[in-house]
């Protein structure tokens, strides 16, 4: 009992996923980037301002939170995610953001434009029947300890209630290293490209767990085939509320994106972003 | 921000969960078994009176399962549970089976006697603070790739919102090892005893994922100190609609009894079962 | 390619592997005891002293030291040998010491009653083909992330040059787990007892790393059909210059026989040793 | 007691490692191909003249060869070391061949240009000790389960002797995973970069055990900064005595190379290869 909608065998041509503008899995590279948390009103617009500049395509950013302590902070929530939705508003950039509650799928998908289902849900089967049930395109991380072939069929949850439009994320699996958070599989990237028609997209920053080493994981994603990527950046990384130390400033990602885009040229994909002088002279 | 209320630090004493008769914690070792699920209302009640004889002081069933495919068997769902109500009425045992949606907890709370979390849902965050709002003790499974400390984070959060009643269940975590289906963490149980004032049992069944494995386990737990076991039986394993090949028959399982009464006993722990030869002359 | 020498379905009968007086593999359980290197004559000649008179069958005691760090104390060398030569005169036991090198084989042949390879090497498959071509039993510790059948086509090098006399020793792999050195793999004693005819014990003190666990590791091994046991113990841990972490004191030694002892019995081991009470008195 | 010679902090600027015309480490990428294994003279002779005109700077080729079964083929010893050594005089390039005893160290030094040492010796001590004291290059594989800080310290060992010529070599890790046969760590790339001063160098083909899946992880691997490749390249993949399923043909080794070609452009790097065409036309 495979899975048989998310296969290549079942469907030859990559699957693309739109929001609005921005097409995932096609020629173009789409760049996801926000802090991990929606944190407080002005600070979420000062930052979805930066990166919209930068030439970001979609927002993120978790008004829910799944967190390892229960005393850490657990999020905004319906808060969270009316500030998401002003982001929208006044960048015109589509916003992704995770659900956990089966209860709150309709919410999120009212607010956001893509739903993220996040690592430690990815075998939790009914808030993907759920999510499967709506037409928002889903965001899909891979668990910390799925097999490529549980992923795969985590997504056939999703496709097998309707819903086809399904993004997967290689976010680091767990093993025994402990100088990074995770462990990027970036064999993951092939994997799924020959598996799947489905796009796949990584997220270095939950990998490397230090923005140190966000750029060379974020390039060597782009030349494995990743179809994205989904950066944390938070305008002051010591000061967030979690993950700061994997968050990069919007300078650093400035740099950043002037790194990836000659890599991107160099594997067939197209990105168009504001050249490094320009980020720097008129943004930050 | 670590765990506070399941620390051994803030609480001395061992806790003792009491459900019914049964006492999870203390002297007596507690064995909980039955299929990995509810198949049909005859074959459960059946099993549950030849579990009963052999001396089993709680049932276990899956009405929800969460199943790696979504075209595998889902489970009965509430009919499951009616039949868990009948088996509880009929054997006099209390009943513990597995919550997956935050929807459900409130009619699982009102069936179940113990409701547990499954690995998948360890850090299903929604779904332990929902059960952390019942008064029914809580089984929490241990995630494939969880920490000792995050599994008692995971404790935390049940505790935080007011249920202290959680009983910790070593399953097996996830390695590079193939040969068993997982890898039971036995030290696990020592560690919890030490870091953490809850019981805890082992569930060689998933862990090992082969019958023939299940007592050499078990034997094991119970001597590095296990408060119980969480076993699979089922009356005809090769016809099980899940994790046939792990389940006992109803005469292995008096076998295995048999060979863990003596260990229970060398290391101090009480437990009174059928003997052997009742069991197979009576019962099967 | 499979194993074939070290296969259950060539040879039906368990391997009993006899040193002198011992017989590991038999109905006697086996304990090997000692501090993880040898540090100097007159502290080795003590606690081996101490060891004889607790009843230990066999000593242990590194010459050469495999240690992560060059840096690190790396053994005594020949010298180490010459001190595990006296303390086998004294007591009257045999030794078990770990060789690296291939030219060190028949020095190292020599002097031990049980020629050692240790976990780093035992893909070491030059060094696996010289103990091959001693006539000392060799004890196979587990390579820290083999597989149990990569551990068993170890054992098949050795076997395939003519020494039939191996012992396999669990020691524990490694995982994401971080709270215990590495995961005690309970499983691959029923596992090894299954696939091999050969002997397995269980080595707790290097799998824990933290004495508090290695009684309740010892009696888990002992209850899943472990042949004996390889028990770090140190006159004084704090001093060790290697593992003292993970090493008992002779007194916790001494407890730790007597609870084993019950357990051995619960599942028809034999063993003898001094009971608590003359240790306590008389040794230390 | 961490590494020092090792690190970064004890010497800020890179290692260049010298072989003839070959630097490692500066700013030619450098590829290293060959077959797994020599298995017979001629056959070697013609892979190596079609990889010096696709434009590789190295040969590799194992004449003593780990292998998990002591029935598989063992290498051809002394009479591989010769083919080598032809090979190096027909083609002009340098030639990188494993060590696994240390009494060949002396013999293999004499034939290698660069003298390998496997994963499953990474921490076999005296071997790193032996290659130490030779004035030739040493390739150090990472162990299949060796933590960035143990593969670190066994350079050091290297080091210590006195040889300060070391080459890293990540080639996969082992996890969960079985899609692949390890687990290419990529941020290990950036992260030897930024704790140690040496050269680091990716083996895609152990690494995914699957020939298909080499090419992106070259590129990956190319753009997260790794100064050369360690590519397996046999003339019939379907023949070879070894890993023939990770195996590129000689003419898909030709696309990969027109593949990299861009990518290490776009990092920065430069390589100067044979156009797909020339290759097309006159080698294959």
């Amino acid at each position: 009992m495979g899975y048989r909608l998310a296969s290549r065998k079942t469907k030859k041509d990559n699957t693309l996923v739109t929001i609005g503008d921005v097409v995932v899995g096609g020629e173009q590279l789409t760049v996801i980037a926000g802090p991990c948390a929606v944190e407080n009103r002005d600070r979420y617009i000062q930052i979805a301002l930066q990166l919209k500049k930068i030439g970001v395509q979609m927002l993120r950013g978790g008004a829910f939170k799944p967190r390892t302590s229960p005393y850490a902070f657990q999020g905004l929530a319906e808060e969270g995610l009316d500030i998401l939705a002003e982001a929208r508003r006044i960048t015109g950039l589509p916003v992704v953001t995770e659900v956990m509650d089966t209860r709150d799928v309709e919410t999120v998908a009212r607010y956001a434009d893509v739903i993220q289902i996040g690592s430690r849900n990815m075998q939790n089967f009914v808030l993907l029947k759920e999510v499967g049930r709506v037409s928002k395109p889903v965001l899909l991380k891979r668990g910390l300890s799925a097999t490529i072939e549980e992923w795969l069929m985590a997504a056939e949850y999703v496709m097998a209630e309707g819903n086809s439009q399904v993004i997967m994320c290689e976010r680091g699996i767990r093993t025994f290293e402990t100088h990074t958070r995770n462990t990027l599989d970036i064999s993951a990237i092939p994997a799924i490209k020959h598996l799947s028609h489905l796009p796949v997209i990584a997220d270095p920053s939950h990998a490397a767990g230090k923005w140190g080493m966000v750029s060379p994981l974020s390039k060597a994603a782009v030349a494995a085939g990743a179809d994205g990527l989904l950066i944390e950046v938070h305008p002051c990384p010591d000061e967030a509320l979690c993950d700061g130390g994997q968050s990069l400033t919007p300078a650093n990602f400035a740099d950043l994106i002037n790194e990836i885009v000659p890599v991107a040229d160099a594997v067939g994909r197209k990105c168009q972003y504001q050249t490094k002088s320009l980020v720097k002279k008129s943004v930050i």
